[in-house]
C-alpha cells in the first residue's frame, strides 16, 4: 500500500536542464523507494521533438523487459552526453552533445492486450486510466499513424540531437520492436516566460496548469495515489496529430480567427480583454446581448470553468510534413498539394478519462476550430515513474 | 552587350544578415544597372530550410510576371520583417520576425518548355547551362518529388519563420502556380567557423570553394559573362533529395564509415591526416601499396583534383521525413518502417554541366557511399540576379 510519495523528483542528474531539481522523499511515510518522474514531462519544454511509436514483435515478456533495460541505460547515457554502451557508433562529443535532451518512455494498450491476446501476461496490470479512448466526432485517424505498444518522446535543443537519440534507441530495439509511426515537431521559444505560438499564429498553452505548485501537479498531472503501484510517479500521455487546413486559415480575416480561437491574436488576451493571463470573458455579453466570447470558441470549450475543472498539461509542438495531395469534395473541387502541417498535440494528465476525453468530447462537436483542424493520428500511453536504480517499467515487467 | 558586372553585391538592405555587404558597381564599364545576387546563395547558411517547387498553371507570360512581381515585393517585406502588402494576415512582430530569413527564387526548365510546348514564348531565352540533367546511375527520382517550373528556397534561424514565408508566398500564387513538392531541412550550427555535420555524423562542406574570394566566386558560382543577359548576377541550383539508409549506416564500424567517406569522423581530417582543412591524401600509399584514401572514397571522387578542377558551392541540409515503409529485396527480406531521412543537397554553380554533372557522373558509378544513399527527387533551377528596383526575373519576363 502506498502511503506517501514524493511527486516532484526528477532525473536531474541525467538531465542537465536548467530549472530541474530533486526534492527529498518523505522518509517518515515512504514505504516504497522514491519514485522520480521521467524527464520531458514537467521539465521545461525544449524547441524540438522527435516522437516515435513502436509495435512490439517480442514473444516473451522478458524480451520486453530486456529492451526497456537497454533503452533506459542508453537514455541515461544519451541525456548525460556519454557514449552509449554497446552501440558501435559512439556519440560524437562535438556534434551531438546532449543539448538539453530528454527521453520519455510510454506503454500503449497493446502491451497489455493486442488483437484480443494477452501476449505478455500483463492484462491484469493494465491501469484503468489507460482505457481505450472513445472515437471522437470528426476523428479521421489513419491506422499507419495511430497507436503503438511503446512510445518514445525525444526532445532537445536541436532536431539533430533529438533524432540521433531515436536512431540509437531504434537500433537497440532490433528484433524486439519495430517502428510504427513517427512525428517530428518544433516550437521555437519566444523568450523566457513567453507563451510560444503554433502555426495558426496564436499563443499555445496559455491556460496550462501551474505544475510548479505541487498540489496542482498532484491533482492534474501525476498518477493518483490509488492508481496501480507501478504507475506511481507516472502520468498518461494523449498524443494527437492534428492537421491544420493552413491555406484556408490564412485566408480568414484576423477578426474571424480571433472569434474562432476566443482570444486575440497579437496579445493572447481574451476577447474584450487586455492581458494574456487574465480570466476569459466567458460570461460577458455585448450590447446586443451576445456573448463576447462565442459559445463555440476554442478557448471557451477548453477552459476548466466549462469542463467541471478538468485540466491537462499541454506540451504541444508544431509539425510540418511538407505537402500532401488533397482532393476537395466541395466547390471549387480544388485538387492538388496542400501543406501537411499542424499541431503534434501532446498532453499529460492524471487520467485521460477525466482529462483529455472529458474536455475533447464536447470540443470535438462544438469547437469552431474544427472547421480548420482534423485529428489524423496519435496514441495513448502510460508513462510510469522510475525508481532510482530501476529501468523504466521495471516494476510492471518484473513484479 | 555586357562588359563588366559587379559580382558580390547582395540585397543587404533586405537581408539584415551579418556578413553581407554591398560593393559599388564599376561605373566606368557598367552599361546595365548593377545586378546584385539573390540572398541565400553566398550569404551565411542559416540552420533551417523550407524548399518548395511549383508547377505553373498560368496561361500567359504576363501572369507569370505578375506572380514574380508579387513574390519579389512580398519577399522584400518578409526578409525585412515588415507586413506583406495585400496579405490579410500581417506578420506578427513578436512571433514571426525575420530571424535572418532569406528567400531565393529559381526558374526550372518547365518555364521555357513543358511537355514540348513553349507556353510563354520563352524557349529562345533558355540559358544553355539549364540543359536537362542526364539520368545518373542509380537515380530513383520520384516524379512527385522531382522537377518544378519555379522554386523558392526559404532559409531562416527557425523553422517557423522559414515556413511562414512559404505560406505567404504560396497564398500569393493561388491560380497561377500550384505546389509540386517541398522538403524541409535543418543544419544546426556547431559554432562559427566550424563545419556542420550531416546525419551520417561526418562534417559536410569542408571542401567548399572560398567564395569570399571574388575571383573564385566569379569562376565557380556566378553565371559566366557570356551567359544570357537576364542571368547576369545569377547562378544555377541543383537540388537532390538524397535518402540515406541510416539503419544500415549506423551498424557499420567507424573505420569502415571513414574509408567510405575518405575522411576521419571526429576531426574531418583526411585518412592518415591530422587537420580538417589539409589536402586530401589522394596519392599516398600504405605499406602494402594500397591507396590510403580508397579509390572509391566519397571525398576523393568529390575532389576538384579528380574532376579537372570542377567545383560547386554546397549549401546542403539534413532532412527528416519521419518513417516510410521499405520492403528489402535481399536477405533477410526485412520489411517495415525505416527512417525517411538524409540530405537535402543544394548546390549552386556557374554551369551544372561543368559543375554537378561533371562531378556526379563518376560519383554515381564509383562512390562507395552509394551503398547507403539513393537520389529520390530534386530539380534544376536558374536563379537570376536581381537589378535594383526590379522583381526577380523581370529582364527575362519583360524583355
Amino acid at each position: 500500500m502506498i502511503i506517501s510519495l514524493p511527486r516532484r523528483a526528477v532525473l536531474s542528474a541525467a538531465l542537465g536542464v536548467a530549472g530541474t531539481h530533486l526534492l527529498a522523499s518523505s522518509p517518515a511515510f515512504a514505504i516504497t523507494p522514491s519514485v522520480p518522474h521521467q524527464p520531458g514531462i514537467a521539465t521545461p519544454q525544449q524547441p524540438f521533438l522527435y516522437f516515435i511509436a513502436f509495435d512490439l514483435t517480442a514473444e516473451k515478456r522478458q524480451d520486453v523487459a530486456a529492451l526497456m533495460r537497454r533503452w533506459s541505460m542508453a537514455a541515461d547515457a544519451l541525456m548525460a552526453g556519454r557514449p552509449v554502451p554497446g552501440f558501435v557508433d559512439p556519440q560524437d562529443a562535438e556534434g551531438l552533445s546532449a543539448k538539453g535532451l530528454t527521453l520519455t518512455f510510454g506503454f500503449g494498450p497493446g502491451l497489455f492486450l493486442k488483437d484480443g491476446k494477452d501476449r505478455y501476461n500483463l492484462a491484469a496490470r493494465r491501469p484503468a486510466p489507460l482505457a481505450d479512448l472513445p472515437r471522437f466526432n470528426g476523428d479521421q485517424l489513419v491506422p499507419a499513424h495511430t497507436g503503438g505498444d511503446l512510445c518514445i518522446q525525444s526532445c532537445a535543443g536541436d532536431p539533430q540531437t533529438a533524432f540521433h537519440a531515436i536512431r540509437v534507441l531504434a537500433a537497440l530495439a532490433y528484433d524486439t520492436a519495430t517502428p510504427r509511426w513517427a512525428q517530428t515537431g518544433f516550437m521555437p521559444s519566444f523568450g523566457k516566460g513567453k507563451t510560444p505560438r503554433n502555426l495558426m499564429g496564436f499563443k499555445d498553452g496559455t491556460i496550462n496548469p501551474d505544475i510548479d505548485d505541487p498540489k496542482v501537479a498532484d491533482r492534474v498531472l501525476w498518477a493518483a495515489p490509488d492508481d496501480l503501484p507501478w504507475m506511481q510517479g507516472g502520468t498518461y500521455l494523449v498524443a494527437r496529430i492534428i492537421r491544420m487546413a493552413l491555406e484556408h486559415w490564412d485566408r480568414m480575416k484576423v477578426g474571424f480567427q480571433e472569434q474562432t480561437m476566443g482570444r486575440q491574436k497579437q496579445s493572447g488576451a481574451p476577447i474584450g480583454g487586455h492581458r494574456e493571463f487574465q480570466p476569459l470573458t466567458l460570461k460577458q455579453m455585448d450590447k446586443d446581448g451576445n456573448p463576447v466570447t462565442a459559445q463555440g470558441a476554442h478557448a471557451r470549450l477548453a477552459a476548466p470553468e466549462e469542463n467541471e475543472g478538468a485540466q491537462i498539461l499541454r506540451r504541444a509542438y508544431a509539425y510540418d510534413n511538407g505537402l500532401s495531395y488533397v482532393a476537395e469534395r466541395w466547390p471549387p473541387w480544388r485538387q492538388g498539394n496542400e501543406f501537411d502541417a499542424g499541431l503534434m498535440f501532446l498532453a499529460y494528465q492524471q487520467d485521460p478519462r477525466t482529462g483529455f476525453t472529458k474536455i475533447f468530447e464536447r470540443m470535438s462537436k462544438f469547437d469552431m476550430m474544427n472547421q480548420f483542424t482534423t485529428h489524423v493520428g496519435g496514441g495513448l500511453f502510460a508513462c510510469p515513474g522510475r525508481a532510482s536504480g530501476d529501468y523504466v517499467g521495471q516494476r510492471l515487467l518484473e513484479a
